[in-house]
């Protein structure tokens, strides 16, 4: 951990007195109990002395340098001590007092003022509005928390101080300790991508726990993310309308949308906890090394009943049951009881005591595909409960592949967890969360070598309409592209649109409508405004008698309402597409999101059914711009809409490829013109050799 | 409880000794230390007293009535039992011993036979393999579990013993008693039904849990549900492939499909529990009276994160957030501090005290939109854990609705859970648990009233074509009705379906087509069947010149294949469906399912989007045939095709009436020939005026 603040030499506690109800002088013993070894200053003008330590009237009258204040008083005085701060030049500021950004307009000015403020003077702050840190592996317990759980590996970073709370108080009954307990508070300065690359690249830590209800900067969150490879466990809400406008009321910020955080979270192979339950169990289970190495599971149990509820949750979760080999059935066989159900699951049956349990556990190791167990016991009449427990933990130990243990009830299995817990083995007392469980971070291990950088920078081209598109974009206005712009944006980029011919002559027009039939003509766009209730549209025409006699009716038609004999005419040829696709877009941050100093997680890509069933099936994945194409290639795999594009029921297979490619083009667009905000190319028509856009929107907003 | 089985007034137990560990002499034991008060013989011929009572050779050696025979020896010696059973004109018989059914074929003979010496005795049989049984209102535990948690008001009826020793264990843990505990075993004669007409219907049960891997009559089970009112609790595992075939392998039976069970529960009212965990807690909120009137719930809390994660919860689980009044929130104002978030959640801040918690419960109950509260609580550093625990529990006793109490952490929060649980409250320490729970206790009290019992004998007419289709209905094989006899009973059920009409003369032919543009022409099946090398089909004919062109060619293809030369032709209205639906039939059961003592679920309808997207979009619900209108027009609006049907974006409504009218015709059809073991109507074309379908194949199998 390399940040400054988090390792001073010495602290001033602002606020700290001789009432020890007071949040500064819990702080202050909370840091004098926690073993702290640098020097203390309590501020207080009304003492001399508080917790034996002598108390300074203000930060200038210590004479010794500072390099952490820590303030908690009435957010009206801050201000003034943020003064102190800066005349006495302290490196480093954490203000636990809330009554800043997340109260209105008054107070996030405040903040701003006081953050603007310390930027200049080169001062950190961590906070407002926060329950301070705890950095365990330098002994610093400045924070307000009721209790610490003591040294871990796990880092613990989150923008909720109740939700510290909450976690620290779990950890502290199962005795589960931190690394770093870090409350973000208000972020005005410190916020968690700097703490990322502090903790994820730190050799103490294993992995990241966070509680995020917005995020600094996204794009950059991916990146630390992608390249961290260890374990960040994220709690984000904000999956319902109500609870994004309460995150907005009671941060200050908006929310980003969830789709574009369960993106992120895939892109950055992020684990999602569901909860705090999920959250803290996730890191008891890294805590306790018991990370398989990939979705195969074994499972073994006394019970029937269990095993098939465990078989229903492994397919459930995405998981795979070991199929037991033939080798193996044997080997079981010879040392199980004939009764034994040898199957998967493996049923060692209602009077199996420790013994059964080992031989399984030892024979089901030998296969190759196993990378985890998972023992599953009911408290039944000869059930040798604790025994069961010690086989798991000494077998444990003879092996890198963790082994879940499942022990299903309440008063007896308790001697069970016992032992289990006693010696750091992984167990659950419930079949789904266990799977579910084991599933997250199968998958987590599973992605770990696809997920890779990707940088925009590559993306990035000599953009030939800039000067246009930015015509559009000022303004705080959403402005939509007019059709030959989009259109000349499309070209650019190589995408594959209708073949299409303006043209008053009716030669031309046939020769062109014969080598693209089925067609289309239409008045142009300059015609078509000019009224709108003439005939100015003619589709799917087959044939050049039909083609001829539609051209002139509709020159007629023009003629009469422009007065041009001779008008200029659209011929477009049409596309008898299969299917349907979609891509639409829609960016967080500003336009200035592909540059360096850009804020946001970019352009969210939305791929799927296109059509009328697009929102009906909301048969939709997404794509946090720029991704690689294997991930790409996945995510196409993963609509519904992909079944039929690979060719379903005998049905042809149409242009996966063209797909493909018409996506990564699309993202090269957007990169190079980030002014579009949000996007709708709808339909793609899709047939056996093209994906042709037939339709695209695009809106620009700075 | 009416069973005779379960109120003996005298039990012996065959196999107890002086050997306390064998299984009998632990059934002795359990059943002496219970406090049961009728008589009671071991049955030994090695011993002359066991456990202080004397003990007897055999059965017939005692002078006695003996009511119940409780057997548990091995299974070689149990027939022999069974005969002196029958000799001794005993009432009814428990077989704990395993190795029948479950084992093979053997075994499934062996338990055939006893079964039926029993029942042509008269004598009722539990088991065999089980784990006996526990009445605590009558205090008999005659079961080899572990522990009894003691009387209460829930009834737990389970298929697999062992799920039965988890759930006590858990009770024991939580002192929850049961009126009855019943382990079903193989279900070799007493099974689920009969114990649900005699517990639901019992003043003494408040609630039956139930674990089943298989029905023995679906359709009573069902009916019976419904008829309960009281909640009725199920683990139902084969949700998995993989499990399903566990299933079979563990109780000799085959597995309902998933989708059948689904179907069932929802039909039946039935609570589904997603694990022991979920069963268990569910029993726990049942027994503490703890069921929402319905889904409006408020949330308070001390902590925004958690609050917002509430929130998410409560969206995802489809229950309502009430919405403060403004009236109620100017009350909260005047009794809370300026601070405090009083919107949806409640956010009472982290300085909260219990009294806070007080006045915000008390008002927001003065509302009239609030079923339930849901209290959140973390532990901060001046939150009243008990205190606010306390102020919980006497709230409660001053309203009729359900006060949940979650309370987040581990250590700290311990002292508040004492008195919650100390005070039955219901209460949570997992927020999505929590709301997931209470969300599936409002779904059953909301359709309480709406659950009705069809009857299926009312659907029934003079079915005109049984003679035909019991034709192709003999032997195993499953058959296809051929395609007239299938248009001939979609005819008598009023189905619509295209206009057609053979004829041999094309003025007659131009006639018809000419009413009902655009028309298909086709040679009749007999000619189809001739060659398959020719064109006999022409689509979308439009006009009349287009139809006598076609016409013709048409009559001369067939004419040089078949000789014929003046061949009758096949013209077909041509149905222009703005949408495509999807009506499937599968049954489970026999033929005579719906007659008196037919067994299993009857006909699964399947419903939804039909064409190439059925299968991709999976977009499907079912119905157990028969069901009221109201619930198939609630199943049809939760396709998701249903939002096109109903006007979708600015498009024309189509016939829905029809499609439901559609759908209750087929139940009929299906009732009336149960010969069709499956079917498939796809696609039926919806119009803005009709449902047509075009496309019907039935199945049948005795």
């Amino acid at each position: 951990m390399e940040n400054v603040i988090f390792s001073p030499k010495s602290i001033a506690i602002v606020g700290a007195s001789q009432d020890s109800e007071k949040i500064a002088s819990v702080i202050l013993k909370n840091l004098l109990e926690g073993g702290y070894n640098g020097k203390v200053f309590p501020i207080n003008p009304k003492y001399e002395e508080i917790q034996g330590r002598q108390s300074y009237p203000d930060i200038i009258s210590v004479k010794e340098s500072i390099d952490l204040v820590c303030i908690a008083i009435p957010y009206q005085f801050v201000d003034t001590i943020i003064d102190q701060c800066i005349k006495k030049k302290v490196k480093s500021v954490v203000i636990i007092t809330a009554g800043f950004k997340e109260t209105g307009d008054e107070g996030k000015a405040l903040e701003l003022k006081i953050a603007e403020k310390l930027q200049i003077a080169g001062i950190r702050l961590l906070g407002p509005n926060c329950l301070g840190f705890i950095n365990n592996k330098a002994k610093i317990n400045l924070s307000f928390a009721r209790q610490n759980p003591g040294d871990g590996n796990i880092a613990f970073v989150s923008q909720s101080g109740a939700f510290c709370t909450a976690i620290l108080d779990m950890a502290c009954e199962s005795g589960i300790g931190f690394s770093h307990i870090i409350s973000l508070g208000n972020k005005a300065d410190i916020h968690e991508n700097e703490l990322m690359l502090d903790l994820l690249f730190d050799k103490d830590v294993k992995a990241l726990a966070l509680y995020l209800e917005e995020f600094a900067d996204g794009k950059e969150f991916i990146a630390l993310a992608q390249k961290a490879k260890k374990p960040i466990l994220l709690i984000a809400p904000g999956s319902s309308e109500k609870a994004k406008q309460a995150i907005s009321s009671h941060t200050g910020s908006l929310a980003s949308s969830y789709d574009t955080i369960v993106a992120a979270v895939k892109k950055g192979n992020i684990i999602m906890a569901d909860n705090s339950e999920d959250l803290f169990e996730l890191i008891m289970l890294i805590n306790q090394d018991a990370i398989p190495d990939g979705r195969k599971i074994a499972i073994i149990t006394n019970a029937g009943g269990p095993g098939i509820l465990a078989t229903d949750a492994v397919e459930k979760e995405n998981l795979e049951l070991t199929e037991i080999g033939e080798k193996t059935k044997q080997k079981l066989l010879k040392v199980l009881p004939r009764e034994s159900n040898i199957k998967d699951p493996i049923d060692l049956l209602g009077d199996a005591k420790s013994d059964r349990y080992e031989l399984a556990m030892e024979t089901v190791l030998e296969e190759k595909d196993v990378d985890s167990i998972f023992a599953i016991l009911t408290p039944q009449l000869i059930t040798d409960i604790e025994g069961t427990a010690q086989k798991i933990v000494d077998m444990s130990k003879q092996t890198s592949k963790p082994i879940y243990a499942c022990f299903l009830g309440g008063k007896d299995v308790k001697a069970g967890f016992r032992i289990l817990k006693h010696n750091n083995q992984p167990s659950f007392n419930d079949i789904q969360e266990g799977i579910h469980l084991i599933a997250k971070l199968a998958k987590f291990e599973e992605n770990k070598e696809k997920t890779k950088v990707v940088n925009c920078d590559d993306y990035k081209v000599r953009a030939k309409h800039k000067k246009e598109v930015s015509e559009y974009t000022n303004g705080e206005e959403i402005k939509i592209l007019p059709e030959n712009l989009a259109i000349s944006l499309l070209q650019e980029f190589k995408i594959d649109i209708p073949q299409e011919l303006v043209t008053g002559s009716i030669e031309e027009a046939v020769d062109f409508a014969a080598m693209n039939f089925p067609v289309a003509i239409k008045a142009t766009a300059k015609d078509l405004a000019h009224k709108t209730d003439f005939k100015g549209i003619y589709l799917d025409i087959r044939t050049i008698s039909e083609f001829e006699e539609k051209f002139v009716e509709l020159r007629e038609n023009i003629s009469k309402i422009t007065g041009n004999p001779a008008p200029e005419i659209l011929v477009q040829e049409m596309i008898d597409g299969k299917v349907e696709f979609f891509i639409g877009a829609n960016r967080e941050g500003d336009s200035k999101i592909y540059e360096k100093d850009g804020k946001g997680f970019g352009h969210l890509l939305a791929i799927g059914q296109g059509g009328i069933y697009t929102e009906v099936y909301k048969d939709i994945k997404h794509i946090l711009v720029p991704e690689n194409d294997e991930k790409i290639k996945d995510l196409f795999d993963e609509t519904k809409v992909s079944m039929i594009i690979n060719g379903y029921r005998g049905k042809p297979v149409l242009a996966k490829e063209k797909i493909l490619d018409l996506i990564t083009k699309v993202e090269k667009l957007l990169i190079n013109y980030p002014e579009i905000i949000s996007m709708d190319i709808n339909p793609v028509m899709i047939t056996e050799k093209r994906a042709v856009v037939v339709d695209a929107k695009f809106y620009v907003k700075k």
